[in-house]
């Protein structure tokens, strides 16, 4: 099946159907601006996550517009769609282990620079056979543990085990480090953020110098960092060349509440991403029942809030339902609300389309390209 | 972008790529087959809920083997799929309110009996013209709050308003009652649950009493149950006459947890569905990661089980990883695991494809025909 577009390019905003993804054009734009003009101060590159919007036409609007190198992506068939949709530098930013994985991602460096992250030295003998029989290079990013608890090796004499290996190994190159700590993204408050990375950094910065020593030398040090909270900390430690920020573009709930060192949220990305949705039932005084439900967004981290509303508040999801509180039953049947939800990546997952809007009206429709895409 | 479906007819299970969907057919039709019994033992009608599934291929099934009258679903856009997939009975168990859909709806009635549910008069006054226009028959389901906290108005005066609405409306047809019980089929305790349903049963009975003394009577008296837990308090209550299971077919985690009256679980349906996901890293002692994370299962109900394993646990998933514990580091890299899910509605939704299998091999691949499908 497929699925039918909410909206129609020209059509009001009124007139969209919901639920949907609905982009903010505007803020959206001034966010890719922004990391953009960031990145290039600091020197440094800016490989943009298109596991956050799985859309071919972001990720070449974050090239061409936003200052980014290329994208990451978590896998195979993501990297898939991307290339097709004409990306033509990607990191799979995840170990691809499985037989006919390795496969695909050798085929798709014949077309596109192809770099994977490894921790195992299995895997680099895989890597290396099918990177020979296809004719292509894949670069080689040695994945280190620094609390993401995740994959990854331990920093030092692991890592620098493995680095030997992807270098030695034919088809394969050794281009530098992921050292992704993915938890620190979330940690809220600024003291205890900061202390996670610094001791991210410092071990990242020994096993730099330590794969140096051995005439190994790190282009990429990347993993620092997503939407906001932590990049900062990394853009300036040093040691660091290459920024995966994803949720930058978007922005959610939980990246918003993240907070600085003065304890105020970190304001210099905005909602630019909503789900746009409607009152389906008032039968009820005071609440109220919107179509977006758990089906329509990812609540692991939490409920959504109702955008730029103080009077009506989302309470719980079912499937295909919203519960809203409606004390002043304010709201009407078919009234339009914002949401903001929890978390955008899962959230992005479950739409087939991003209905663009700028000044009330629908300027584009982008497909987001690898929904679904999880092999 | 088409999803590749991640397997092969006659394909060997090992050979299935990963993260999917797999159902045990031999568990599946079983599932379906008890259901179907005890239904014709009670002699109720069977809606089979496609909310769960979303197949055209499973509402088929349960309708030519499984005794089902027909299905329900949520949204006009499901309902467009399974009549698309040649179902030709369904009702959207929910309210259709905005203009654009309530034009769907009317077209689909040219092509199935259709049902939807209504809890606003000024609902009924746009079904009625949108069915006059079209030229086809609407049949109305009043739907009441019996404790489900969601859509429905109150039982008793202001349900007979609505009933007496709906037979007046020319396009429409009342058929009867939608009372939901939906919170009850999560009580894990036997005796508070069968209190939630015996307190709605005798809502719902004083309620149908009011509508026959108006002349008006309930083909229908819908709603009662999912899974498993509640319906079979409904199916001895007298008063309901359509059942809307869903669960039974697949079974969760949680309704797996729900408790009989000697406190043990109920053990009528078998888990039929799982993700089949692999091992990805083994790079740490004592831990593994798979690669079944938020965008391959809903957590909303808490974190997956791994099927038939007591030696290792699924401890939480981040976007694309599992992080599993492994004390006796006994999982090796590519290792497949098959893991029971919290909540199978939102997890199905996710994927494109039921991977069917039986005796180790695969047997079929039935499409989610209506994934994603929200509006």
């Amino acid at each position: 099946m497929t699925i039918k577009a909410p909206a129609t390019v020209g059509m009001a905003i009124e007139d969209v159907d919901t639920p949907c993804l609905l982009i903010d054009l505007d803020s959206f734009e001034r966010n890719v601006e922004i990391m953009g003009q960031f990145t290039k101060e600091k020197g440094l590159r800016l490989r943009a996550h298109a596991k956050t919007h799985k859309s071919s036409d972001i990720a070449i609007y974050q090239i061409e517009k936003g200052g980014a190198c290329g994208v990451c992506c978590q896998k195979v068939s993501e990297a898939e769609a991307l290339v097709g949709g004409g990306v033509r530098d990607v990191l799979i930013s995840n170990q691809v282990v499985a037989p006919k994985k390795i496969e695909r991602l050798a085929a798709l460096a014949t077309r596109a620079r192809m770099l994977v992250c490894v921790d195992g030295l299995g895997n680099i003998g895989d890597l290396s056979a099918a990177a020979e029989s296809s004719g292509a290079i894949i670069e080689c990013l040695v994945e280190i543990e620094v609390g993401g608890n995740r994959c990854g090796v331990e920093p030092g004499e692991p890592a620098v085990r493995l680095a030997k290996a992807a270098d030695a190994a034919s088809g394969l190159r050794f281009s530098g480090l992921q050292a992704y700590q993915g938890s620190a993204q979330h940690i809220h408050d600024f003291t205890e953020r900061k202390a996670a990375i610094d001791a991210a950094v410092s071990v990242v910065a020994r096993t730099v110098d330590m794969l140096q020593a051995e005439g190994l030398h790190c282009d990429i040090v990347a993993g620092a960092g997503t939407g906001t909270g932590t990049y900062y900390f990394e853009s300036a430690s040093g040691v660091y060349t290459e920024l995966q920020c994803g949720s930058y573009i978007f922005m959610d709930a939980d990246y918003q509440s993240v907070l600085d060192d003065t304890g105020k949220g970190i304001g210099e990305f905005e909602n630019s991403l909503f789900i746009y949705t409607s009152v389906m039932s008032k039968a009820r005084v005071g609440k109220a029942v919107c179509d977006a439900g758990l089906k329509a967004l990812s609540v692991d981290s939490g409920p959504p809030v109702i955008f730029d509303r103080d009077d009506v508040t989302y309470l719980e999801p079912s499937d295909e339902h919203g519960l809203i509180d409606d004390p002043g039953n304010v709201l009407t049947l078919n009234e339009k609300l914002m949401l903001i939800f929890g978390h955008c990546d899962p959230t992005v997952n479950l739409y087939d389309w991003f209905v663009c809007v700028r000044n009330g009206r629908v300027e584009a429709l982008w497909p987001v390209t690898a929904r679904g895409m999880c092999l």
